[in-house]
């Protein structure tokens, strides 16, 4: 049976599959909730969503996903308070930065109210999935890609937005090393790098790979055409104390745009830390690290959250950064977790409770 | 009913749809074949490639292939002589550059035997598919992606190798009219241009739309660090005579390997024609516009063929490349497709037949 609430079809399951979640050992990304938002661009305009079960897409093989890469996504959070009410963590940032990745990718935009009314309804559905751990949340993945046909190199005439959700536990285990890469390349200036599309992270994984290898978790990427500055880590941001003040990269169009990024921005100058947003030459960690003003480092994202780098590599060298009292890496996570799981008070009006 | 010979399980269809393709006004890669082979990568190892009906591809929401870009392709065409013997053009240069662009990728390599089998039976059934048509041909599209589940960015743990077929006519209509671009860019230094993976290709789509509402049909990439020296166009190597001298670009990281450009160097050189290959920048283009010196550009392309441009933009200025006789790029492409269609002898060992 399906019913049509605030312009959205809605196909319950029949049973729930909620017994089959160890919420004690969730990993990252790796069980689904009940059901699915799917929404289908087609003859120039986005079909009403529809919320269905969990399912497998059917696709033609000549869907130009498999062949030209015509995909993006976001990554969110929802978040269950001592009450079970549900909140979220500026899903507006997250829809407005969907529909750039769009116009980049060349994918039709998605109207606010579709993302939005369709994700809080999903949220109301599967709202037992949401785990209550400290440290879990559930995973929400919207994502859009080209499911028209043909093997012609150009954009396709149909498109596909999903939402799917997966309750899940930390990102990383244990602490983060990473390498300061300096022979492969995330993005190209005049490239995709900004928008949140595929390509961007299957390029990731080879490099990645190699680093792994050698010991490391992930790799900081520096710019293609002479890695000399510090641009950002696979899936996240990156902050650098230097003595007292905390640096971090201006955006660009090689580098996403980070919702945690900029929310701990806001929280650090809130807070009184003294705050660089500039360009981060390697050369200076180094010298940083070598005469003790290098305190502190680490990526900030919504899937990591606020991770710690313990130390990094860059070329043979490896520089350790033990942990020191009162981080700023753990009072700004301990603020922005906080607000993001309603245990404080939200003065930057960023948390969004999801009725139910 | 389902057959085994040489480790290819194949299932025919129950009745052809030949009767459906309308050979005389095929457009390029929009109807394919009855049959299409399929292999999965799953617990460490290729399985048994299977040849069935071209059919849907079912896949979890979470597939990788939707978020993380993990995807490869080649293009090659099958051609038919006179006496309907079916030929292909390097096809090992095919596969070797598909493995070349899975290692970068993090998608496992296929064994030759798996891709060459997989492919002749895939022709030898459907060879009534082979257009005869001048300038038609059965367009071969062999594509791998990763069909793992999660959402973790990392490289997926199962994988689908397929080829699909498409009996297509030519890929441009009409002259080619390119665009210089300076702001946009297709890849980066220690990037992945070089390899033939989907996100190279939706990158370029919203620069070439801009492109195209100018007027133009494709784009010229320059390097992306500056802009100076002419790269490769949207699915052709680029060549450009100036006096009687023939450029190309050398490849690198940032450029695709064509095998049609790789071929149209030996052909020009066993021809006379003086060869270059070297750095070309585009202030050296326009100066030879306009002291009249610059005779022809062309692109180079399994989809493409030889593709004479009829003039390019730069910044504001157009300028024209009329048409002359004798031209370089008329000469070797009868050659080219001499050999392809076995017009002409074979020197160079590039025709491969394909039993029947
Ligand atoms: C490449 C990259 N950088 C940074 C981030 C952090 O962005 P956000 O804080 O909006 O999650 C992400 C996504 O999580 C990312 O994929
Ligand atoms: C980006 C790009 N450059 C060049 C070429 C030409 O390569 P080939 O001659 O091997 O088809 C292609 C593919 O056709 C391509 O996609």
């Amino acid at each position: 049976m399906s019913i049509e609430t605030k312009n959205i079809i809605v196909e319950k399951v029949k049973t729930s599959k909620i017994d089959q979640v160890d919420f004690d050992n969730l990993a990252f990304g790796s069980v689904f909730t009940d059901h699915m938002v799917v929404c289908t661009f087609k003859n120039g305009e986005w079909e009403t969503p529809t919320i269905m079960p969990y399912q497998p897409i059917t696709l033609d093989p000549s869907s130009k996903i498999f062949h030209y890469g015509q995909s993006i996504f976001e990554g969110m959070k929802a978040y269950k308070d001592k009450d079970n009410d549900i909140y979220l963590f500026r899903p507006l940032d997250n829809f407005k930065r969907l529909n750039i990745s769009a116009e980049r990718m060349c994918i039709p935009q998605i109207p606010e109210e579709y993302f939005m009314n369709s994700l809080t309804t999903l949220l109301q559905l599967d709202k037992e999935f949401i785990p209550t751990k400290e440290g879990s949340s559930l995973y929400i993945r919207p994502f859009m890609f080209a499911s028209g046909n043909g093997f012609h190199a150009s954009p396709a005439n149909e498109y596909k937005f999903i939402i799917a959700c997966a309750p899940s536990g930390a990102y990383f285990s244990g602490k983060v090393k990473v390498l300061i890469e300096e022979k492969y390349s995330r993005s190209a200036n005049g490239g995709v790098g900004f928008a949140k599309t595929g390509g961007n992270y299957a390029g990731q994984f080879y490099p990645t790979q190699l680093a792994v290898a050698k010991g490391y978790n992930q790799v900081i990427w520096t710019d293609d055409s002479t890695h000399e500055f510090i641009e950002e880590a696979g899936a996240m941001n990156i902050f650098i104390r230097i003595n007292d003040t905390l640096i971090t990269g201006p955006t660009s169009d090689r580098i996403l745009d980070g919702i945690t990024r900029k929310s701990i921005l806001e929280i650090a100058k809130d807070q009184g830390i003294k705050t660089e947003v500039r360009k981060i030459t390697v050369k200076e960690v180094i010298e940083a690290a070598e005469n003790g003003s290098l305190k502190e480092m680490f990526g900030a994202g919504t899937a990591a959250v606020i991770s710690p780098i313990s130390s990094f590599g860059f070329r043979e060298t490896d520089y350790d950064l033990p942990e020191i009292e009162n981080s700023f890496n753990q009072r700004l996570k301990k603020i922005i977790t906080d607000i993001q799981y309603n245990k404080s008070e939200d003065k930057f009006g960023w948390r969004y409770k999801v009725k139910v």
